[in-house]
């Protein structure tokens, strides 16, 4: 899923997204509950209608943004008080408060309102998260009101073995139709966050689909579809992508790097998206040395076309059972350091 | 001609331009001369492969560049010293210099190398300016190699009637495929500048276009064209796009204004581009509030959409012989203050 924080996926009109093959996006309630607000987005025929986007859009609960955005926190058991990043305003985000919210707002899936501790965390303050989020998924379900929306619960419980057990206990006891696997890509290791997703694969159920919130890499997708995952969010293809770097077939390149001064290929030519039919690599390095917005509209969209095709490759190599070979070719392009590629 | 200063029209995709029905865009010879050169520009296949841009292309001379951006300029015969706003490296141009950069980028219409005085000024320097520019026009002349590439040149010769006169039999005299009118927008009054268009509407041949540079408003766009104007080129479009504007069948809006908070309409509901099938006011209020880059883009793409819609119905009108009507109409809507409208 691309992310349009703000109701926008930056730099890219939502026809483009239509035709790099996205089937889902994520816009944040934090963002639009702060700016415009839920009831103007209501007012202007909800989400779909006000960011231009028919095909299906999911909403985060706000609490990620209140623990990495919001100053001043203060969480209690009924929820948590914060001061708006924008204008240090006074807010109130609790379960009822973002399920509504999200009602409001009418994505297709709205998600738990949950707390996520950054790692690494001590067990006790861990164990007494886990359980307040457990106790907040309950909250949120009842609060819930649209049954044209799925509730998604989240799993917390950070590097701790134990505690993701409970946690995934506690949510698959409130019997929702799809699964979110919460709190990673929040401070630990690589090695740290697989162990998590190794640990909780053979623990999932088959018939939900399983999201890895805020995951990553093209190489993190392919390690984690491995390991059970289903569906992804992240803003590095756009964000990456207006700071001049592009994924490709042969790994990522820093276009703003002299050696494409001159350089007359396209930036994947294993790439069929509107970016790499028309400009050059020599092109694109011009609009980002001048700062022209189309560089970085150019970047984004192709990054958005590699992501989407990379996850159409992965269903396929799935369904013909050649997944590991994929899998195979992924860790080879992404764990090489050479000239053109920044690795990791 | 929406204006790609840096080989790229701001914020917007070629095929974008090309679905708008733009037949021409313009780009700078001075920026492209200075980033990224017109040897890449050349060794990247020129100006049409570079910019992923098939149809035609127009380039200016850079003298207009070097008048308005240069820092330290000596004008002498031979042509002009100057500084880079980029870099502040010493360079010079020439008709020659001028000729052989836009031979190299190859867009499709050349221009011929001028001088620009701003206005008001003297007779003195301005008499001396206008045979400057004549003389240089001989030497563009005989500088071009490409016959694949036609030469305009330049009538120059601020609001003076007899300079101005002058200045178009020396152009003429060249016998150039093409007529631009230059040195106006450069500080004159409106009064001023349809005077002079008034004065030379008489004298232009009829059977090579004319082409008025770097103007202008919608307003002034149908008020040429009634004094004999074929082409036009400027930045407004794209440029008052960016800072919020929209020019709309019922005048400029200012997409910042709070009135247009909760407003569901599309900006211009007698438009049929891709901003007004999918947006609401109240959609790109916020784009523009919350700095997201596609407000500015989609403002950008539905200026130039009624640009060259308004270019099509001036066509369409003449044709029809009601261009009159048009042009009653187009400034009843300019000349009008509303709540909505920041007027001319």
């Amino acid at each position: 899923m691309p992310v349009g924080t703000q109701g926008s996926v930056k730099g890219v009109w939502p026809e483009q997204l239509d035709a790099a093959g996205a089937e889902v996006l994520l816009a944040n309630t934090y963002h639009l509950a702060l700016r415009p607000g839920a009831e103007r987005v209501e007012k202007l025929g909800g989400l779909h209608a006000f960011m231009g986007w028919p095909r299906a859009l999911l909403t985060d609960s706000g609490g990620f943004q209140v623990f990495s955005l919001a100053r001043l926190r203060e969480i209690r058991e009924e929820g948590i008080a914060f001061r708006s990043h924008l204008d240090g305003s006074s807010l109130f985000l609790s379960p009822e408060k973002s399920v509504e919210i999200q009602n409001r707002l009418g994505a297709d899936i709205i998600m738990a309102f949950d707390e996520c501790p950054a790692l690494p965390c001590e067990e006790g303050p861990l164990s007494e998260s886990v359980r307040r989020t457990a106790r907040w998924l309950l909250r949120s379900k009842a609060a819930h009101r649209r049954e044209d929306q799925l509730l998604f619960g989240i799993v917390q419980g950070g590097t701790h073995e134990g505690l993701r057990r409970e946690s995934l206990e506690r949510t698959l006891e409130a019997d929702l139709p799809g699964l979110a696997i919460g709190g990673l890509a929040v401070g630990e290791s690589r090695e740290q966050r697989l162990a998590v997703l190794a640990f909780l694969a053979a623990l999932l159920p088959r018939e939900r689909p399983h999201y890895l919130m805020g995951v990553g890499t093209p190489l993190d997708l392919v390690e984690s579809v491995a390991l059970g995952i289903d569906m992804f969010d992240c803003v590095m293809p756009t964000r990456v992508g207006r700071h001049g770097v592009a994924f490709t077939s042969s790994g990522r390149l820093r276009l703003r790097n002299q050696a494409f001064e001159s350089d007359g290929a396209p930036l994947d030519s294993a790439c069929g998206g509107p970016c790499c039919s028309r400009f050059s690599r020599g092109y694109l390095r011009h609009l980002l040395m001048a700062g022209e917005p189309l560089g970085a509209m150019a970047l984004s969209l192709h990054n958005i076309y590699y992501y989407t095709s990379l996850m159409a490759r992965i269903r396929a190599a799935i369904r013909a059972a050649t997944f590991p070979q994929l899998l195979g070719e992924v860790r080879e392009i992404y764990q090489r350091k050479d000239p053109e590629s920044d690795g990791e």
